[in-house]
């Protein structure tokens, strides 16, 4: 073994002298050119060497990430704040971080409404401007307004997706949860995206795109938290001095949590469902703590809608006051009009919702799958032509969906009006207006069109319709046939393009569709005591959403808050459970696919079964960069200079008090680039090493633990801010005061699976990898995010490419007796 | 410093030769008598040195206690049968978990159900003899046949509890959460225990006292999960092959999961409720595909209730059948006869919400505080007076609530039946049967004792009575009063004695009574257009259980679920956030509280605040016990006998291949005593340590990881029943096959508040201290649960004791800067 030779020579070079001790692995200097690295820069040194770049897409931009800070960075100065800490400021904190969880709640709410409010005039505007050409039958002008508004909306979403702000293009539901897996990344909270969000869901939304405003709420959620958590602004003025609690990735990581549940909130007035959602799928990591106050969060929305619907009853709201209630709320409908599925169906209804189940289950892995092919392939494609074929990529989406959702009805053939309405309000028949069902479109008095019912809707009155009870034989089998086609084939092309689209909203019409499709079935099969249509629309809805984004409790809490009734649980369970089975079978879950294919180096909650036959030392591939702990200025500055790594070990051997000549090297802990930035930039240095250690206080007195504090994403200080003479180059820096002494370790044979468990599950930024003799380095390397990876993995050690990558999440711990 | 010295000696004295390397801290040899000790038997060497004892109150008996192993053992034999696994196996994994899962909500369902029609049956019985005779004015005779019968069946549910199954005693969370958290006790989930839960249960609830049967079943549900974990019994023969797969804590735990939720989820109809309180009260771990599997069998106990309640309707159910719905149902009531909570009230409800939540959170407390006190103080007493003390305690408690459940309703004065009713079937007034409501009791025609209607019931239909809706004014303030004090009292002295008692219908019962109260209050000032009572007695009783158990998201969907009225969920909401946030400022959760009571060294998520100031070196006390890779059977037997540790490190340093006389040890991992055990029952014993060397796989190809499989609580190998001779004494035995090559470490500088959010994120059992320097033994130490309990280290720490002892989840990463 090469250990000994190594310790030896690293023992009589001391290392302020040559900077780059190789310790393992040295043979192949080749891939050992990047290692320890962090997920930093696109210039990356050695990009290409692993497989892995050090970009993703963000929305709909190539951005370069980062890794977060989550672990608590224990060193002296913070020790000694730890201590001096005072009660007051505690309180102080609590007070802070309570207040903004309640203005996330509050803000959400209110943006929710707005772009309720705002979507639901826009689009009736347009409805009425439309409509009343068609009265008046002329059809082509009334197609021309129709196309022309909706084009005019998608592409000034398109604009400001583009132009101004790309990373709030798509759901933002993936960005959400890389942002909470520990990936950091520029802009993709800022308040341009912020804007761009709300404005450009309204234009896609009004704009009669295939698409929901679900997803976007909840990047909006987690936009106004992550800004609330900068800790103020220094350009605007804004630097309150209680916000310096918030300035940490641990407590913005919560607040963004509390965003992203509110968003949920908000989208389906269903706080609950918001909880759940934000724990189920959202986030990596879940504190006890945190459920109580999303919890909080998401009551604060409730009580905001409330009083917003509150408000527009009394007629305050314009076209939506009067049309449809806020969001979905399906309560409206009359109770237990159809049958009522709690009791007096028994197993009858059970097989129609397994069949729903593995319809959902397969539709929506299908759409998973086939979505993710056609962004694959579009990308390249966008890549060469630049910005310009995003917006004509929208415009044309937009007309695709104009003309289908303006000439299919036409295809419909015009249905008598019922005699008896089961509402108790009586609606009318047919409609001219914005009253969602029966539809005249073309057809002659006492007609109505049913596709034009679907088809010529806001997405939500779409939903409500479809959702409706005590409508049994409203629409035709041959127009939810129809219209499942093209809603199905709409939402593929769709998502994907450079607007703010959800998933929801798309999921919900597909799903619904075919379960009314079945419910009629079903009516055929058992006659007129089977379920209402609606029912099944419900369920259907459910199943596609299983299929495709593979929730479940949260889901179903959500779709119950949407309709409020507790007696559909089981069923609700039950499909749920079905679907999510099939599609687990076929692929991924929807936002999971969307996360590989922007390339961010996500942390799954498996290991691959791969890892199980690696240890913690074959992922470690180069020299270990490391500094002594009073290191001189030069040394650092230039190893900032030429390496990304991020986090640096610190190893004191150098107090040679005359006792023993080969002293052993001591492991002080290991320190943060941003940290040694910021002590360069204050300059604190000390002319010699022997200085320092007889005036160690005096050093100390002057730093504070604040100045270390994390600033908001790419706001803190940079390498080519610190500018220092010849002079001052050759003095030292002390960096005991910033070293973290409790780093996470593993001993070099620790399985690479159980080290990926600790770094997950922690959230860990760096884990340092100790040798497990008492010879050579007292650190072997560090491990970091992108040392996990599968791809780099796969690069480093080409054997295991042919093993299968299966997580590991279902192996037994003890395989079969194989002993007599 | 010493460690130098130490290294060498060490170097210099093979470790079979002399056992106990004293490595540090080896000063003070009296504290260092029972070092890196796991949790065990009650005799362990060095009690009440560290001020900790291995022992804890479980149910209503002193047991011994020890960690479970939730970490994965990843020696050579595991990853042999790692490699060699079939997917087959992995489909029989999967196959056995779900069939067993859906065991468990299928058994924990029906036992649900059958404990329930037990209670009413037998309740019902007692209720019509003792009627009867009231009817023709026998009430001496009444009273008696009422007393005894209650007496009889309280007496022979302790009975069982004290003889039978101890375990048993109590509500079963804290002993369900002390599992979840890593603490195993034998016989806390035996059949025994179970099937004395059961019996217990029926009793304690059909023999009138203030209790429920909601924790008991959350015990039955575990007990039912752990039992089909066991992996079959040899005893009885059930030994299928395919149960080999859950022969692992790992396994187990995440089936007693399920199992906790399964009971929730039967006691309240509630399943999402069911999932929620596993994942927010019962685990201390969580990982994401719990959620679907819990959500699994709660659904399976959904459809199990809901096809009982089916059944029961069709008149199966004998005295049930008619009186009651099965659990909890309050749905029954009118919709909405009261004033709908949702639109129509808006601000002026919140006032007397609040009001609720702060009685909630001060009369929750106080409950802890003072049940707590009662428990304390009783429990010196019982340990002097033994068992039947116990039995006389619950007569006694059985006497006083006879009496006062048939006498107070006398100090009522007769109401006059209302002339108009809000039910539309009318119920009769006033009633002699088994009907809940207008109680007849003492009172002549056409009248009906108020107070009769809560004491003289069972507590569920108490639980009705105060909760239906359009009865305001059924009960006078003077009999809520007085059934609220007595209540309240009753359940503090019952909470505690030795028979099978849940605490949710206690707090139920005095919240929906200050919650009624509060809603006449409000009538008054509001006049009628306020709140039903019927909402308030609901707000109510979730003030208290959110004072009582703080509990948050949890509570609200149990209680949604269980009156099936989505619309209150913002009151229900505000109402919890209130009475938690005021119950914190005083103290504990009930069942944390009484996991303190009961010495069950559990691990709570945050660190206390003194930990920081520690490292993970401060917390070692002693001398390390380690064996050497080949190591004499002889030297095995006696460190197995002479301490009680249950994790020895592994180190090599005998490769003695003539190039360097002074070779440093190196750090293999970690054996487990019940792995050495196997290997030693099984005699694979090898002449020499050269011998071993040269013929590895020989000695590998013997064992099967299949042996080292973890048995049931308290059935593996005991060191008693190895026998060897004297020959055999002085062979060897090759650890490195079942040595875990990958613990979780520790660097000896980390902070042990960090090294304690490892331990308890990760569920370790086992966590080596490694040195910061090369120098020395690879290793330092050994953390075990036992290491990061507050007085153990308290004690170790004298000096700390002063400084207080929060909690650390709510501190400021950075102080406020003192810097210019």
């Amino acid at each position: 073994m090469d250990i000994n030779g190594d310790r030896v020579e690293v023992a009589e070079h001391p290392p302020q002298l040559d900077l780059y001790q190789p310790l393992l692995f040295d043979k192949d200097s080749e891939k050992a050119a990047s290692l320890a690295l962090d997920l930093n820069e696109p210039s990356a040194i050695g990009e290409g060497n692993h497989g892995i770049n050090h970009l993703a897409m963000i929305g709909g931009k190539v951005s370069p990430i980062e890794s977060l800070d989550y672990e608590l960075i224990e060193n002296d100065l913070f020790k000694q704040d730890w201590r001096s800490k005072k009660p007051l400021e505690t309180l102080q904190y609590v007070i802070v971080k309570w207040t903004f969880v309640f203005l996330v709640g509050l803000l959400t709410g209110l943006v929710a409404f707005g772009i309720n409010m705002a979507v639901e005039n826009v689009a009736g505007l347009k409805f009425v401007y439309t409509l009343n050409f068609m009265t008046s039958q002329r059809f082509a002008l009334a197609f021309l307004v129709y196309a022309g508004v909706n084009s005019i909306l998608v592409v000034l979403a398109a604009l400001l997706c583009v132009y101004v702000g790309p990373s709030a293009a798509g759901s933002g539901i993936p960005e959400v949860k890389a942002y909470l897996n520990g990936v950091d990344t520029p802009n993709v909270f800022s308040f341009q995206t912020l804007i761009v969000k709300i404005l450009g869901s309204i234009g896609s939304v009004a704009g009669g795109l295939i698409v929901g405003k679900e997803g976007p709420l909840v990047h909006v959620g987690a936009c106004i938290a992550s800004i609330l958590g900068q800790g103020g602004s220094v350009r605007y003025g804004m630097t309150w001095k209680w916000l310096r609690y918030l300035k940490n990735d641990r407590d913005r990581r919560d607040l963004v949590t509390c965003g992203a549940a509110a968003g949920v909130a908000a989208a389906f007035r269903a706080p609950v469902g918001g909880v759940l959602f934000a724990l189920e799928e959202v986030t990596s990591w879940w504190r006890g703590p945190l459920l109580w106050r999303t919890f909080f969060t998401t009551a604060v929305v409730a009580v905001v809608l409330r009083t917003g619907i509150v408000w527009c009853k009394q007629g305050h709201c314009g076209l939506s006051g009067e049309g449809g209630l806020i969001i979905f709320d399906v309560s409206g409908n009359p109770p237990d009009s159809g049958g009522n599925p709690d009791l007096n169906s028994g197993l009858q209804d059970l097989l129609p919702v397994i069949i729903l189940g593995v319809v959902g289950g397969v539709l929506g892995s299908l759409f998973n799958q086939i979505n993710g092919t056609i962004i694959m392939s579009s990308k390249r494609w966008l890549k060469k032509k630049g910005k310009c074929a995003k917006i004509a990529q929208a415009i044309v989406v937009a007309l695709i969906t104009s003309v289908c959702s303006f000439g299919l009805p036409w295809l419909a053939t015009c249905q008598p009006c019922p005699t008896t309405i089961g509402f108790p309000d009586e609606p009318k028949c047919p409609t001219h207006g914005r009253t969602p069902n029966f539809k005249a479109f073309h057809c002659p008095a006492n007609t109505y069109n049913d596709l034009a019912g679907l088809f010529f809707n806001t997405n939500d009155d779409t939903i409500r319709n479809l959702f409706s009870k005590g409508t049994n034989g409203e629409f035709a089998f041959s127009s939810l046939l129809i219209y499942l086609v093209t809603a199905y084939s709409l939402a593929l092309l769709t998502y994907g393009i450079a607007v703010p689209s959800g998933l929801f909203v798309p999921a919900i019409l597909c799903g619904a569709t075919y379960g009314r499709i079945m419910g009629m079935a079903m009516r055929i099969v058992y006659g007129p005591g089977s379920m209402d249509e609606g029912i099944y629309a419900l369920l259907g809805a459910a199943s596609f959403l299983g299929g495709s984004m593979r929730m479940t409790v949260s889901l179903c809490i959500i779709l119950l808050e949407l309709t409020n009734n507790l007696s559909l649980l089981p069923l609700i369970m039950l499909v749920l459970l079905v679907s999510k089975t099939v599609g687990d079978g076929f692929n991924d879950a929807v936002y999971q696919l969307h996360v590989q294919i922007k390339d961010i180096p996500f942390l799954e909650e498996h290991p691959l079964s791969f890892m199980q036959q690696l240890t913690a030392r074959d992922a470690i591939t180069g020299p270990l960069v490391w500094f002594s702990g009073i290191e001189r200025v030069g040394t650092i500055l230039e190893v900032l200079r030429s390496t990304k790594h991020n986090g640096f070990p610190v190893i004191d051997n150098t107090f040679n008090n005359g006792k023993d000549e080969r002293q052993q090297p001591i492991f002080c802990g290991l320190v943060l680039r941003s940290h040694l930035l910021v002590l360069l930039k204050k300059k604190q240095f000390i002319e010699s090493r022997e200085w320092g250690h007889n005036n160690l206080p005096q050093v100390h007195g002057c730093l504070s633990s604040a100045e270390f504090a994390k600033p908001g994403s790419g706001k803190g200080v940079k390498i080519h801010d610190i500018h220092l003479d010849i002079g001052e180059e050759e003095m030292f820096l002390d960096l005991h005061p910033i070293t973290n002494t409790s780093p996470y370790t593993v001993v070099e044979t620790m399985s690479l699976a159980k080290a990926y468990i600790l770094f997950r599950q922690l959230g860990l930024r760096h884990l340092c990898v100790m040798p497990k003799s008492s010879e050579g380095q007292p650190i072997l390397g560090l491990l970091t995010r992108h040392d996990f990876m599968a791809n780099y993995l796969l690069n480093l050690h080409p054997s295991l490419k042919q093993s299968n990558h299966k997580k590991i999440h279902a192996y037994p711990s003890f395989r079969s007796p194989s002993q007599p």
